[in-house]
This record gives C-alpha cells, sequence and structure tokens, in this order.
C-alpha cells in the first residue's frame, strides 16, 4: 500500500492547520512508499528555502522509514551515522521535520515540513502524520 | 517591492566604500525578493572562491529570511539545523556575510559580502545594507 | 588482479546470509580494483536511501584501501581529514560499512554494506570480505 | 604573472621526490593564478580517491590565497567558516594538502597533494612549493 492524493491532501490540510495555530507558515510535503513527491503547498510568506528542504525531509523519512530528528540524533560530528547527509546526492535531511506515515505498521509514505524552527517543523508533521 | 538595480548598485557602491576602509577587498552580491541575482562585483584582488560564496550568502539570507551570522549559529553540530548546509543543492551558506533587505519590515531582498574574516565581511554587508 | 561476477556473487551471498543472522535487511554492493560497480543487491525491505550509501562506502573503501569505519575515525570535525566527504563528488562515506577486498595484501575491490547501525553494517561487510 | 607548463612540471618532481622519501605515493596537481590545472600525475599506487581531492586542494589554496591547513583551522563546528566547504560546488577543500605558489608575494598559482596522512600531504606540497 502506498499514500494517494487523497490522503495527502488530508495530511497536508491538517499540517497547515496546526501551522496557522503556531502562527508560523510552512512548507509541507507528502511523498509516496516509492519515496517520489505526491503532493507539495507552500504556505504564504513560508521560507522559500525550505521548499526544497521540507520534501527532501520527507524522502529522507521514507528512505530510512525513521524520523529526521531521530536521523539527526544519530548523525552529528562524532556519531555512528555522521556524513549521511553527504550520500544520496544531498537529499538527505539530518534535523527534525520528517515523519514516515505508516498503515498497520508499516511505511506507506513520508510527510516532510519546513518553515520554523524544529520543534515546529516536528509537531506541524506529527499533525499531519496523526491525519492519516 | 523587490530590489531593483539602481537600488542594488547603491548599495553595492556602499559596501565597497566600507571594504575599502577595512583594506579589505570584497565580493558584494545583491538578489531580489525573488532571490535571484540582480547585481555583483568582484573589487581587485579580491578571493576568487568567494565570488560563489558571496552570492550564495545572498541567496540565503532570502531564502531562509535570516543573515547567515545568525543561521549558523543554529547550524553547528549538535544544533538544530545542522545538515542544513547539504540541502538546497549546496547554496545555503551558514557563516557571516549574508544579511536581509527590509523595506517597512518586510524582505525585499538581500546581500551577501565575501572576502574577509567573517566580522568584516559581516560589517560590509551592513554598510551595504544600511544605504537601502 | 580484480574482482569479477563470480567472486563478487558469493561476497554478496555471505554477506546476505549474515544479515539474515542478525534480522536486519541489508543494500550490498562489490566494486572491482578501480572502483567500479560488479554487483548490488537490496535485500526486501532494506532501506531505500541505502542502496546509495553501500555503492558509495564500497567505492570509498577501494578509493583509499581503507575501511569506511577507519576513514570516518579521521573525519569528525577536528581531525585531520575533516570536509573529505565534500570532495569527489559526494561518494566519499566516512560511516562503517565499507571494506577493502584483498588478495595477498593488495586491494583488488571493496565492499559496501548499509541498512542498519554502523556495527551491523561493518559486521555483514566483514562476513561478506571473509568470503572471498 | 601566472605558473606555467615549464614551473609545474619542475613543482610536481619535487614533490614527488619528497613522496618518494616518504615512501607515500602521491596525487600532485598545480594550477595557474586562474585556479585552472595546468598538471596533475598519480604516483604509482596513489589512493584513486586523491586524484579529485589533489586538485581540490590546489584550487581552493589559489581561491582563497590560503593553505588548506590553515583554511581547516577555521572551518571546523564553531569556526567562523564552518560550511565553507559546501561552496563552490563541493570544490573547497578544507584539509591540509594545499599551498599557494608566490612569486614576489603574490600569488601565481596554487599546489595540492593528496595521498597520505594530513601531515605528509603538506610536506610534500611544501617540498614542491619550493622548488618554484
Amino acid at each position: 500500500m502506498s499514500i494517494g492524493l487523497a490522503e495527502a491532501r488530508r495530511i497536508i490540510a491538517a499540517a497547515e492547520k496546526k501551522a496557522d495555530e503556531l502562527g508560523q507558515p510552512m512548507n509541507v510535503a507528502v511523498v509516496d512508499a516509492g519515496g517520489n513527491l505526491v503532493a507539495f503547498e507552500r504556505m504564504a510568506n513560508a521560507w522559500l528555502g525550505s521548499i526544497d528542504i521540507s520534501q527532501k525531509k520527507a524522502w529522507t523519512s521514507r528512505a530510512f522509514d525513521i524520523t529526521t530528528k531521530d536521523l539527526g540524533t544519530h548523525s552529528q560530528s562524532g556519531d555512528q551515522f555522521f556524513g549521511i547527509h553527504a550520500s544520496n546526492d544531498g537529499k538527505v535531511m539530518i534535523f527534525a521535520g520528517g515523519i514516515p506515515l505508516k498503515v498497520d505498521g508499516k511505511v506507506v509514505g513520508a510527510i516532510g515540513v519546513s518553515g520554523g524552527s524544529g520543534e515546529q517543523d516536528h509537531a506541524v508533521a506529527e499533525a499531519g502524520a496523526a491525519a492519516l
């Protein structure tokens, strides 16, 4: 099973609702089980540099079946995955905002959020993921 | 509103005046609200490797509406944005010298400076930004 | 002398046997003495992001005649090779899972493994290398 | 003034003599005042991954008129140039082995060496530079 456009729209809507509550405009992306982009939205005044980051956070979460927040904890200087950000042609994001989307414990896609602090990005991604 | 060529020339002239005062030749770039280059000048004997860096500092400051100096403080190993330099195809600079250009609190472009120490680059960028 | 397809198949089979024992699906790649890919297999449910990493770990181990684990110990912030991951167009992996393949003390290729922790990746690579 | 082929050959010969003394085969590159490659040699059994690194060390030393060793001391996590390795499309090397070539205090090119430890690379580059 893999995320489709209908689910992606619902996930993005839930994420944007949370972003509105936080008062921080976000870029939100959803990828399917193959890691390919299904849908993306940039809220008004969200950072331009986060268009790319949100999509890559989603890809990363699917590529390694892990939140980018958790991946980041293993990827700082001195940690076991330090240097992983140089792999996959720069697609690996190692800071909070990406979360795998699961159905019955199986990863079927991922959401990536970028536009605020790491804490805000992660909270918005969680709100989106909860809508699945 | 977005920075145009006339403003960019004035900003660059002010930055170069400061660079002359410091006795350090600089590369100076100005981007518009869309993050696209408006004007660039390399002063005589300025570092060749800084041609690219100055333009990317300007882009980064617009892309995240923040000085690259401040972005850098959040992007060292162990910080919340560590790894952001791997995003956006290598366009993200996380050291001092880029400053957003604002009109009435709204970002309308950015200046990026490279050619000296972080402190010098930032000072020259500030002088340029002040000319707007 | 250089690794050929027959040896690569044997090495990959041994690595996958070890991965099965560990209960962690892996991506396994073998390169020849020139650093070029000979064979690659992705086990069912292995991380998608590790397809690239396993191949680059193998390349790195041949490119510097060293395990990526050992290379990593010299490449953290503050170490003598910090920044090496930016070279060779992003092909240099500096975390465990790549091992040079030797015959009579001469490097004839390398194996790269990715799909689990650094410790698991290295153990699987060792099992593969031992099959040569 | 800029380094020409005759000077580059002499510089490389001196570097290789030093490498032979150290018993460590090296990759040696020389770039001119514009940062463009003039000559390159890979000694027998020198690391394949260092072909790229030696050339980029030479480019970096000319691009910033500084040894890559000294640039490295300012580019670790927490330092003022941290992140500079992400600029210039991956051409910036921040570890020892690159040295600017000067005539009458003016940079006319650079040498880049890779194939051993940072200390060895730097020593070989110094021997090459001394031949100018």
